[in-house]
This record gives structure tokens, C-alpha cells and sequence, in this order.
């Protein structure tokens, strides 16, 4: 069938015609009799299975899960993770509230199994798997907090983790990955070889494929955070986040519109890398190639799942220049004694870059991850 | 009366015999009748009251509190500070527990109102003054922790705070002191001035005067540490924390030795300010003058009233190289996401040190405190 070019779209067989006229207004339809009813009835049904059943594919693989994501998925990887992860605290800082004229209530996620929220994203994928699918084991690519977080998740449930990282990664994170049992295969730093390269594992081994953060099950785990803030802080008025590729802040939307639906999400954003701003301004995913920030976690940009639920749940994206990025890690470290990444102070950033819209308000901030360089420190020279 | 050199020793006058000879064997005694009898215990109750009333002098002002630090003390001092510190989380850390085959409980004062545990003496200190006393302030002398901490508690209880430095104080330190309302006089970085600045306030405006830490009432303040250590961590085989004065570490011991008598408690020093340790083992305070070590909080010698504490209820003085301070520094800042100084990491490079004694047992460690300055870090050249 090819309903494009110069044939008319109603030089069709007779089965077609049917789905075609419900595009048509009202008076086009021939009268409807019993019989005529029930055929498009069932067809409809057919239509909505079939539809339902169709493989979707993210960067050449099947997504994992189907249903779209709501505050039901993020309860239930509450349940799942729940015996692996720790309940990380909130902290406040009177200094810091001083400072901004608003409440200010830091989700410590620092503090969290592998240093960073990455673990529960991983953790719910890994155990969503049924056995057969474990037993083959996980893969990822990842230069980050996320190699780590699967190899994590990976041994808690007993199975083998590949991990793809280009050659060029940073020594630290390496070590992190292997330490926690990751397999590491290395490729050289570009898109195509990552993929070629995860491609191969994937089909000699079986493994699943868990995405950083493209996948409903990586972005319900993250969303657990943000349930957590929630619970024990009552009536915020605002939640904060990092954006990155966007599985944190997708979480975290769903997560408060579903157990605070009076409280904004906004997300957080390094100017340097503001492909998310540019996203929701523009209405369609905008990437950014090799963007400059300290904010390491934040370069990339978002994907096909974590988009629709931004642009709808999340209000506002702030971008912060990295003069607030580093000044507000600074006075994490300084004020509250806890070791935050850059990534993690983004959100802080963002309240003293609208300093003028905080007075008064009670906010909650998702303080991502502590994996940091500790010998290269951005105010050391 | 001249016992020495040439003279017998019976050749004295009749009154003094009485006491002489009660250092002789029995058999020198003369027949006791019921007259003599009443004399010479009369004459020792004499001595006895005497030697109570005469007033201590440390640093040539009388010292505060005359009674001896007990498990009640902590206890009070605990009620009395409650409503204005935090109580301190005690944290744990998987990595560092496989690191050193035990099991490590880290109570966390690097959190602690001000950075650093000096609140507390500070604190209880404050709210022990009459309102007499109060209303004329109160005046120390430090370059660190006890003056910021003193200025908070004087600011709460809403009276003036006076601190002597010493002109060449750390900026970072100075500022704190002002941040929290301290007024401030420097004098010559020496003994002499400095007691010489603070007599002459004192004097002038009737402000009592608050010892860092040879002073029971602050002793007492810092004992509440422990207190809530032992409080939330039941069988504890060890409790470790730093020396420097001995404030921390003498309200420590009381406290664990009343409240959970079968834990050991063991003072860790740095190997380049090892008063403590030498002065154990001469049974007499020997101080060390302006010792080298990057551990700022610990460079104080043992002070009157925290010397015979510490003798007589800490087990063991563990000294630590500088190398083990800055590498157990280290280890928390990546392992644990805190931020603690160099005095607070001495306890757990004291666990480094001798590893193998610790495998197996259950260990408390306080963290003392988070003052650091970040633009100087020791693993950073």
C-alpha cells in the first residue's frame, strides 16, 4: 500500500477505506447499520493491540518497558529497591537559608550506594529482569556515575555487567566500575564505535541493554528520589533538579505532579550545555555536541522518553553559569561539610541565579551525586 | 620546719610530731590514748577542709567549678545545651568497614552548629553563668574553633562575648569569630600577651572568663559527644577521639566510663604533638611548644584539670604520622561525602595505624569537627 506521490488517498481495497472515512467529518460517513458498527469496533480493537505489540526501538534496541510512566511505576521501584539502597537524608543548612531568604531542603543523594542516585535507576532495571533475561546478564555504555551504579546493581542480583567506555575516561571512574565488577570494554570516544562496539556484546552475549537514562525503568528508579523528598517534607513549593539526559528531573516530575501536585518541578541546567532549555523553547530535542561545563554529569543531551514528560510536567528549565555552579558547590562544601559534585550543586546554582523569585518559599533541592576529583578542585589553582 | 639535709627527722617541735609520725612504721608510735586520738583526727579534718577551700588558680583565674566532672555533670550539661545544638548523626561507611576489618561508627561534629563540637562546652559553659555573671559577658582567648563557638553561645544567651587572637590568626577563622558577633582584640602571638590582653579585659568589664578547655563545666559540655554515642551505639568494644587540650577527650572518657563501662577509650595525637602520650608515660604534663602538624586543633598541651581525667580513664594514647592524618582525611572526604578537618581524621588514622589490633571490633570515632580551608588542601600541590 502507498499512500503517498500522485495516487488519491481513496484508490484503496475495501478494508482500508474503513480506517481512512474515520478521518473524514461526520457527513462523509455513510449511515452506520449493527453489523458496520461491530466491524469498526473490532477493527479499532485491532488496531490498538497491534499498536500495543510493536517493538519500539531505542538507539537500534527494544525499549524495555511499554506502559508510559506514572506515579505507580515509581511506588513499585520504591518496593523493589528498597532492600539495597539507602534512604538518604535530607539536610538543611540555616546559613545557606539565610543567605537565600528561602527554605532550602537538600535531598543528600551524595550520600548514596556508589556516591550518587545512579543506583536506583540501575537497581529498579536490574531487578524488573526476569531470571532468564539475568541470567545473560546487563550492558551499558557509560563514562560516568551509571557504569558504576549497573556494575553495583549488577552484583547485588549475582548476574554479569559489560560496560562500554570510550579510552579516553577518567582514571577515577574507571576504577569505580571495576571495583564494583563491571567487565569494561573500551572503544574509541565517538557515537558510532560506542554503539557498534555495545551492538556486538549484546548479541554474542544476550545481555539486556539499560540506558543511562532513555529508559522508563532507569527514569522510575531516579523518580524514587524525589518520592522520598516529598514524603518527608510536606508543601514544598518548588523541587529542583539537575538536567542532564533527563532521567532525574522525568522521575522527579512524575514523582511530585503524582504525591504533590501543588509543588513545580523545575529543572536545572549549565548554561554551557543548555540543550534542554533549547528543547523546551523550540518544542523538539535539540543535542549539544561536546559541551563545556564542569558539570560532567550534565553534558549530555535529552532523549526520546525523557522529553514528552519534561515538556509536560516540568515548568521551567534555569540555566546557571559555571561563576554559580562552582560558588555554589563551594558553599555546599563550606556551609554544610558534605561533598557534593558539581553536577549536584547545579540546583543551588539556579536559586542564586533567581535569587530575586526565592524569598519565602520553601524548596526542595536534589543534590545528585559526591563523585568528585578530589585533586582538582575548581577554586585550587 | 626544715626536713632536709642535716637534721634528724624527730628533731621537731611538739605539734608538728603528730604528723610526722603518722609516716613512721606503727612501732614508732607512741600508745594512743582516747585524748590524742580526737587530736589527730581533728587536726586531719582541719587539713582536709582547708585543702578544699583554698581556691584553684588556672592561668592565674580562679577555676569555675570546684566539683569533680562525673557521668552527672555530662548528663546535665546535656539537658542544658539541648535546645540550641544539633544532635549529630552517627554515620557508617561499607567501604571503609571492608577497609579495616571492623565495624566503625563515626559521630559526626564536623555537622555540629558553628563546625565543630567547641559548641558545646561553649554552650554549657554559658548557660551555667548566674544571670550576674552573664550580664557582664564572658572572654577567651583562642585562633580557633572555641572562639567562634564561645561568640555563638554568648550571642544566644544574648550577652557580649570578648576574644583574644593572636594577630597572625587564619583569616577564615577570624571571620567566623565576627560572623557569630565576637568582639575582638589581637595581641602579639605570645603566651604572655595574650594573658596579659585577657586579664586586662576581664578586669575592666567583670567578663568571666571561658578556658577552651581546662574548665569542668566545658569538659562536661564536650562529654555530651559521647553521651549520645554511646546513647544511640550500645556495646561499643572502643570509643577513639582526639587530644589536644583534652577537653573532648577527658569529657569522653567520663562519659563512656559512666555510661557503658566496658568500652575502652583511647586518645589519638598526632606523632608531631605527642604531649599527651609523654605526658602519660611521666605521669606529669609535659607540653610541646608549637609542634608541626597539620592537624591545628591537636597542637594544645594537656591542661590541670584534664590531665588527672585522663590518666586515670583513657586506656591508651595511640600517635599517628602525619601521613596516616592526611590519608585517613582523605579516605572520609571520598568514602563518606563529609568534610571533616585534619583534627577530626587523627581517630581514624589512628585505626590505619594499628590495624592489626582493630579486626573484628565494634569502634566509635568522633569526628571533631569541619573547619577546613578548602583553597588549601593538603593532598593538593
Amino acid at each position: 500500500m502507498d499512500l503517498g506521490g500522485g495516487r488519491k488517498r481513496l484508490d484503496m481495497g475495501p478494508v482500508d477505506r474503513h480506517a481512512f472515512q474515520l478521518c473524514l467529518p461526520p457527513s462523509h460517513l455513510r449511515p452506520i447499520d449493527e453489523k458496520r458498527a461491530f466491524f469498526i469496533a473490532f477493527h479499532f480493537l485491532f488496531v490498538l493491540l497491534l499498536s500495543r505489540s510493536i517493538p519500539r526501538y531505542e538507539n537500534g534496541r527494544r525499549s524495555p518497558m511499554e506502559t508510559k510512566l506514572t506515579g505507580t511505576e515509581i511506588r513499585e521501584a520504591q518496593q523493589r529497591i528498597r532492600p539495597f539502597i539507602h534512604r538518604t537524608p535530607v539536610l538543611t543548612s540555616t546559613g545557606i537559608n539565610a543567605m537565600c531568604g528561602a527554605q532550602l531542603f537538600f535531598k543528600c543523594e551524595n550520600f548514596q550506594k556508589a556516591g550518587a542516585f545512579k543506583i536506583r535507576g540501575a537497581c529498579n532495571a536490574v531487578f524488573s529482569l526476569s531470571d532468564e533475561e539475568a541470567e545473560k546478564g546487563v550492558a551499558t555504555h557509560s563514562s560516568g556515575n551509571h557504569a558504576a551504579a549497573l556494575a553495583l546493581a549488577a552484583r547485588w542480583r549475582g548476574i554479569r555487567a559489560h560496560v562500554v567506555m570510550p579510552e579516553n575516561a577518567a582514571l577515577v571512574k574507571r576504577a569505580a566500575a571495576v571495583g564494583y565488577g563491571a567487565e569494561i570494554v573500551f572503544c574509541k570516544p565517538t557515537l558510532e564505535a560506542r554503539e557498534e562496539v555495545l551492538s556486538r556484546i549484546v548479541e554474542s552475549t544476550g545481555a539486556t541493554f539499560i540506558p543511562p537514562y532513555n529508559d522508563l525503568r532507569v527514569m522510575a528508579g531516579q523518580g524514587t528520589v524525589a518520592l522520598e523528598l516529598v514524603e518527608e517534607i510536606p508543601e514544598l513549593d518548588v523541587v529542583i533538579a539537575p538536567v542532564g539526559g533527563g532521567g532525574l528531573i522525568s522521575g522527579t516530575a512524575i514523582a511530585v505532579s503524582s504525591e504533590s501536585p501543588d509543588t513545580i518541578v523545575i529543572g536545572a541546567e549549565p548554561q554551557n550545555a543548555d540543550d534542554a532549555y533549547r528543547s523546551l523553547q523550540s518544542g523538539r530535542i535539540i543535542s549539544v555536541e561536546n559541551p563545556s561545563t564542569i558539570a560532567d554529569g550534565l553534558r549530555t543531551s535529552l532523549g526520546s522518553l525523557t522529553f514528552p514528560v519534561i515538556r509536560e510536567h516540568v515548568k521551567e528549565i534555569i540555566t546557571v553559569s559555571e561563576e554559580d555552579i562552582v560558588k555554589a558547590m563551594r558553599c555546599i562544601w563550606e556551609r554544610m561539610k558534605i561533598i557534593v559534585e558539581p553536577s549536584g550543586a547545579v540546583p543551588l546554582g539556579a536559586v542564586f541565579s533567581k535569587a530575586e523569585e526565592m524569598p519565602g518559599k520553601r524548596i526542595g533541592l536534589i543534590l545528585s551525586g559526591g563523585n568528585v576529583d578530589l585533586g582538582r578542585l575548581p577554586w585550587v589553582r
